[in-house]
Formats: C-alpha cells, structure tokens, sequence
C-alpha cells in the first residue's frame, strides 16, 4: 500500500489561528499573523511556560474562530520540540478534550494534519485541532547554549520561530480541504552538525516528494506551491539540487516557510526553523491565501531533525524526516 | 462525537515481538517475553543507545514473526520516553518505512493502536507497526538521579521496565481484534510528587475507564480483564477506589501490568512503570491470552504521567493521561 494515502471525503479545514512573537511579527507575513505580542514572555516566568502559553492561546482561539464550542471538539493531536512534548500537555491540560502527543520534530505539525485529517475523514471524529509551538529561547536552552551566554552564532544556524499555530480539521464542507497525504521514512545522510539542519534535512524531503510524485503520478506543475517547512537557505538549495537529480525541476514552485516568515537579514542567515514555523507559516498566510485561491493547490511538507542534544553528545548523525499534505482550495 | 472511536472492520494483530532486560525476565512473565537478554547494555556503549537496540530488535523479530518482510509494512508508530523520542527514531530509521513519532509517556502503547488501528480499519494502510521502549538507567539519569549517585528510592517509586514490545496491526483476518478506543484526556489533580506517579495517573484512568463505560454502554463485566498500564500498587488502589466513587467495582477485573511484570520484592516497591511495561506484557503475557483464547475480551488502559524535569523544576503539577483499547478474540 504504500506511505501515500487519499483522503476521499476531503476533510475541510473549519478554521485557523496563529500567533508569534515581536521578531515574527516584523517579518512579511506581519499582515497575515493573528496575534502578534510585543513580549515573548507573555507574561510568564520563564521560556517554556511562555511556549506553553503562545499554544494555550492558538488552541483557544481556533476553537472561537471557528464557531464551535470545546463540547464540539473531539481532540487535540499537538506536538512540540520540548522534552516531552511540555508545551503541548500543559497547554491542551486546559481543555476537556481527547489528547494525542506527536512528536517528529519540526515535521510534527503535517504529521498532526495526516493523523486528523484520517479521523475525520474516516467518519472517526468530527472536529480536530492540529497544532504546533516553539519558542527562539526555550529551544536555543534546550537543544544549544544557554541565552546568557551570549554565543556567536553559526553561519548555517537558523532562528527557531516564536509562535504557535492551529487549525480545525472537520467533516462540514469548507472551501480549503486536505485531499491526500505521503507519511515521511527517516532518511539519514550522516550530517552530525547540529547547526546545520538544513543539510540533515534535505535529503528528506527530496525523498518524501519523489515518493508522492510517484506515487500521485503527479509532477511539480500540479502545484501551485510546494512549501517545505524550514530547510532554511542553504537547506533550500541542497533540496532543489536533490530533486534535479531525480529529474524534477521544482525551482518555480518551492518555497520554505523558514524563509518566508522572516525578512531575511544577516542576523538570522538561513531563516526561520522549529516546530511553530511551518503551523506559524500556513495558519495565517497560506491558509489566507488558498481560502480566497489566489493558490489553488498546494503540498506542505514541514522537515523534521531527529537529534537530541543526547544523540549528539554521543556522536549520533542527524536523521531527517518530512511528511507531506495535499490542500486544495474549491 | 466525543472520545470513543469504533473500528468496524476489526483490525487484526498479525503478530507481536516483546524483549526484555534479565530482571524482568526472572519476574512473572519470564515464560511469555519472546527475548530476554542476560546483559541490559545489548552490546552498547550508552544506555540510551542500548534502548534504541531493544526497540529495534522487537521491530525486527514482528516483522519475521508475521511472516512479511519490510516492504510490506506501510508505516511503523512508534514513541519512548528519552528526550525527542529518540530510542524510536533511531531504531525506526533502519527501516525504509514510513515513520510516525508519538509521545503519551508511557500512555504511548495505547496511543500508538488507536493510531494504527484507525489507519488499518479505515483501509488507509495495510500493515503498522506500534510498539514502544522504555530503559531502567536511561530513565532514571534523565528522570531522577544518575545511577552512580546510588540515591535511596521513594517507598513510592516505581521500576521502569526495560524492553521493547510491538505488534502489527492489520486488515488480514486473524483471531485477536482491536475492537474499539477512547482517546484520553489530560486529567491533573494537582500531584507534584514525581515519585509519585501512581497517584498522578490514577485520576486519568477512573476518567477514561468511566467515559468509556458511558459511550459504550459496557460494564466491567462486559470485560474478563481491564488492564491498567503502570499505575503500580498504590495508584492501582486509588484508581480503583474511584472507580468505586463512580459506581463502577473493578476489583474483579483489574490488573496493572506494572505489578504483573515483577514478582514483587521489597526493592521495587510499587512495581513496573515506562513505555515498555504495557507493551511487553501485552506483547508477551496477555497476546498469548487473547490468542488461546483465555481471554476472550481485555480492556488495555496504558496510563501516562505528563511530566518533564524541567517541569517538575518549575513548579508544575504532573497531569494524567490514559488511552483505552479494546481487544477481542473471535
């Protein structure tokens, strides 16, 4: 059967919100973003309950956008890149709804639309949020150097997204629909530079959408876009390169959502990355635009780097995973 | 719609693969688990790459259990409880298969059938893997304190279980179904005790078990087992003492596969915990069950505690969470 799957009932997407922090909300899609904050503490004590919060209030207000009461909410698929998805469990603990944690790194939010759109569409639930967070300081703890340390940045080091976005799968009839899905494999090329994910990541995304245009039998004309989720600059390139090699020219139609969300300065070099940028990125400006189809179809495939700053010590590669999801807008 | 799903088709387990360290294989099941090992390192330099082996191998073993090869399977679900689940990545990533990372702490067994069985029953994959891990040393240097520091353990503590279980679900026709679900909830009760975890699950099993009772109409008659996931002594009395609050006397049915999986001795204290505790059993003990038919009906009620150590540092309580699946065999 195979890692590509239909959905046949076309399950719509109700409603989305998305929200980010100041740096985020300076960027191009400034016009696009629901909620833009001026602090990214959002008034918490500390990153990660920030994190928690920016999800907490994306989760809350996709369910308002949508006219629909929590009592109509079936679940909440989220993940996040906090150990033990943090920011998720404490953000979706606010809501008397079912719960599912997903965890592919920054690939998470496609994954959480595959696993609800397949509920949906198989007439399992009703109505499903999806979503994702990161947050620049909790992440840059985690996974690198504590803030305080005031560290020079790597040349090939993306900027992890300040933000959260979400969005309402569901069995009612709405313009902007997902219509099919390829399940990302773990392709791992042996990059051991954890500043350099683009790289670690790349080769996974080339696999992922050779599978689907084999498997669809489609090519890249069929989309408007194809919108990888943070391959970044560098990463962009290598994936185009990889995709030339396989005789697919997608230079006309890629774009990478870490690209998009900031104005690209010297400061940030390849763009935005995290689990929040690719639901950040579609939540409010492609959403925005396959709803009044100015783009028509589109593939979203956020890229995920499975390391932890454990694997890394211990002189792991960084594998690579992305899972792709069809929209269209009717 | 609410939580509890239906599979009308009846996903069957084709086969199951459980693994385990030496200590669980001298406790009650040491007949059942399919591998036991003499050496809890399996040839590994590092604790949390020793896991990632135990979960590689019962991925393997399933699959020639089930007399398919890789190419067969569509998709392997999979989580853990190391930091960005990276005891399932890097075992999965030996696989040319399509791969989904989830996260329930060591509710993720039963998180991961929901998952497969919805993909499986609602003919959108052929052949999924679900399984999980969990290591005693891997978890205690990330959860507690490192091993050398030789720390007295809380009368609470519980065992995490090293091993690996898994199973693949399918739409060929075999003996023991997946016949229903009901997704969890995020229960918190205010506990901040992580020695403690019994007490933090329990309220989150007595509310799935009830919200399953209520949708399905079923009572714990209706079950010759209901198996709770690593609740250990102490939270299983709690949970059942509010099941008993609700109107509903477990007494007869209840099991916690973190007592099973032990012979009890006073080191342990409360009996088995981690990912892998319901996984092994239910791989190893109850499959078997299921399959001579011993069992004819068995609720599986993996119960997970949301925590991470960066919560527990700031404060936070540790919420619940419990996701139940129903097992016949026909």
């Amino acid at each position: 059967m195979g890692r590509t799957i239909y959905f046949k009932n076309k399950p719509s997407i109700l409603a989305t919100s998305s929200i980010s922090g100041p740096k985020e909300g300076e960027g191009s899609l400034k016009n696009y973003i629901e909620t833009i904050l001026k602090d990214d503490m959002f008034g918490e004590k500390t990153f990660e309950k920030a994190e928690s919060k920016f999800l907490y209030h994306a989760i809350k207000k996709v369910i308002k956008n949508s006219n629909l009461t929590e009592k109509n909410i079936d679940c909440i698929i989220a993940g996040d890149l906090l150990n033990q998805i943090i920011s998720s469990t404490f953000a979706s603990r606010n809501f008397s709804v079912g719960f599912l944690g997903v965890y592919n790194a920054c690939a998470t939010f496609t994954e959480s639309i595959i696993l609800g759109s397949t509920f949906v569409d198989g007439g399992y639930l009703n109505n499903v949020i999806c979503g994702t967070s990161s947050h620049f300081s909790s992440a840059e703890r985690q996974y690198r150097y504590p803030l305080e340390l005031g560290s020079t940045r790597s040349q090939l080091a993306q900027w992890t997204v300040t933000g959260a976005g979400t969005l309402i799968l569901s069995n009612e009839d709405k313009s902007v629909k997902t219509e099919c899905a390829t399940i990302g494999k773990i392709v791992d090329f042996g990059v051991k530079d954890p500043f350099d994910m683009g790289a670690a990541m790349a080769p996974s995304a080339s696999d992922t959408l050779v599978t689907h245009f084999k498997d669809t039998g489609r090519r890249p004309k069929d989309y408007d876009l194809i919108v990888t989720g943070d391959l970044g600059a560098f990463g962009s390139r290598i994936f185009k390169d990889l995709m030339w090699e396989k005789g697919y020219d997608v230079e006309n139609q890629h774009v990478d959502c870490g690209e998009l969300i900031y104005n690209i300065k010297e400061d940030e070099y390849q763009g935005g990355s995290g689990a929040g940028c690719s639901s950040v990125v579609f939540c409010s400006y492609l959403y925005k635009k396959l709803k009044d189809k100015s783009i028509k179809r589109l593939l979203l495939m956020s890229t995920g780097a499975l390391l932890s700053s454990v694997s890394s010590q211990q002189g792991e590669s960084i594998p690579g995973i992305t899972h792709a999801v069809s929209f269209i807008s009717e």
